[in-house]
């Protein structure tokens, strides 16, 4: 089995041997831009494990786990237009270094380049790994549009952003390690098994995010702390407070969201505060624990020798304990 | 063979049949909505035209050609948050009705399901259809992406143009026909040589429809006449204008596209002036004539009995006479 190393840096080298030195240039500079911020390269990373993990020949599931991370960067670029977000992984976001129509029209190419990688799977595996591909496309979109719609709903359940992120988050991970496992010759029950193991990742994975998004190092996260609360976003934190607060606490929360405040760091660290008053951090923790577990149990299931597991565990408990 | 009619008909009912009633609503809605507007529905009436040509079962291209359809409106989608255009087929087009992140979004997806019905292609052709198709996207995507660099660029040259347009438009057009000669069964050559008089067709075409915006009965065209010369767009009857131009007559023009007009009716009327003296309308006449006699010199060399040839050939006739 390949270390986790060895298939990261397999993922850096293709990525850096993309060429992407095309005309016109204005439609190929804002691409390499993006694919060369960096990033965790998780969806690869986990396709190219999974088909390691049957035993498949991982130079096959390379073209995939490209389109996967070209795919993910696609939906990056689109997303900070929507969400108008100026800093991408610490540099200028696309729409804010060119603009808009650059970053619009950019992100299309992304796609079909994308499609292209994903066509490129060698042997007659390209159709399913085409299908599982597609619908995780249109699915992520689905994704998206539910996370844009909870802004303006005052009634979001914790269900509806569980649904969300599933979608937004989870099932590109999913497909990526199903993508993987296929090509690497995975039986289909073990192949879907690796699907539910990488959902149920795949929304610990966010839930994380939302927790690091609030309670974290600066400095570790690489973004501002608090940005979710000062943009009002319905996270899994957010609802569950409004869920369990009451009285005086219930009022304060409310005035802290809703009423202008003299600065974002006060309605931080008000929200915060309230947080740590309702415990939410721990509920955050414990939710997060219940996804990670589930996954645990789908990865029991797959059909491969235990030692075949070891570094998608070891993975899975590196994405639960980060600090960024 | 089948009419032209016949042909419509058999897409205008299979695009009624795709099922868009999916949630989240706010996404699949604007989808819906585009692709109820009409049409000609060209792509994909030249698809099955070239399927049914060499002897094929119409019926193998029908996905094929309704992604060909779905990826021609995606983009009108997207080209119409960049070019800000509030009106497409005599309606409030999608970012305007909604806003642009559910055009963005929608159009995101519509690429996504354009991607599936092509790979509903049956038998073992999907794999050449989607080569042809996906390079067909990324070159609509550079068409698109010069079309926005002319704007600012002071030294666009006609062949520029006509490269321009040769991919923004014209290469859909060639995919589609080169689409459906594939599933038909069509020998290799056969199937270029109906790719390049697609090409051909397809630059003819365009050049049509920068005649129309200028010298057509805005009643009959659907929209406003002149509207590429109140937004100094450079067609080909701009660059020609100002290749021939000189002294005066040249510095009017100049004058009416660089500087402040009373109203956008008098710079019209100008331009239009200065566009007759110049003999313009003839000379664009006679470029489209140049196109359509090589686009058919290309499908002279098909290989299929010139019975087959007729309903393309009349269709082609029809889009050079075209008034709308």
């Amino acid at each position: 089995m390949l270390s986790f190393e060895k298939i990261f840096d397999k993922i850096k080298i293709a990525i850096e041997e993309l060429d992407f030195s095309r005309q016109p240039v204005e439609l190929y500079a804002p691409i390499e831009y993006t694919l060369s911020l960096g990033g965790k390269r998780i969806r690869p990373v986990l396709c190219l494990m999974a088909c390691d993990m049957f035993g498949g020949q991982i130079e096959d599931a390379v073209p995939a786990a490209l389109g996967l991370e070209i795919f993910h960067n696609f939906t990056l670029l689109h997303d900070d237009i929507m969400d108008e977000a100026p800093i991408r992984r610490g540099k200028t976001s696309v729409y804010k270094k060119w603009n808009t129509n650059v970053a619009i029209l950019s992100g299309d190419t992304m796609m079909a380049v994308a499609y292209d990688k994903i066509m490129e799977t060698p042997g007659n595996m390209h159709s399913s790994v085409f299908k599982i591909f597609n619908q995780t496309a249109i699915e992520v979109c689905e994704g998206q549009q539910y996370d844009m719609n909870f802004e303006t709903d005052d009634n979001v359940s914790i269900d509806d952003y569980l649904k969300m992120i599933r979608l937004k988050t989870a099932v590109l991970l999913a497909g990526s390690l199903k993508i993987g496992a296929i090509i690497g010759g995975a039986d289909n029950e073990s192949a879907e098994n690796l699907y539910q193991f990488g959902e149920n990742i795949g929304i610990a994975f966010q839930l994380k995010d939302d927790l690091l998004d609030v309670f974290s190092d600066e400095q570790k996260f690489g973004k501002k702390t608090g940005g979710d609360i000062t943009t009002n976003k319905k996270t899994y934190l957010y609802l569950k407070a409004f869920e369990l607060a009451k009285g005086k606490t219930l009022k304060n929360l409310n005035t802290l969201f809703t009423e202008y405040q003299k600065s974002d760091i006060d309605k931080v660290n008000g929200v915060i505060e309230i947080y740590k008053q309702l415990n939410i951090k721990q509920l955050a923790e414990e939710l997060i624990e219940k996804y990670y577990r589930q996954a645990m149990t789908s990865l029991d299931k797959v059909k491969v020798d235990n030692s075949q597991k070891t570094e998608l565990k070891k993975f899975a408990d590196k994405l639960k304990g980060r600090e960024s």
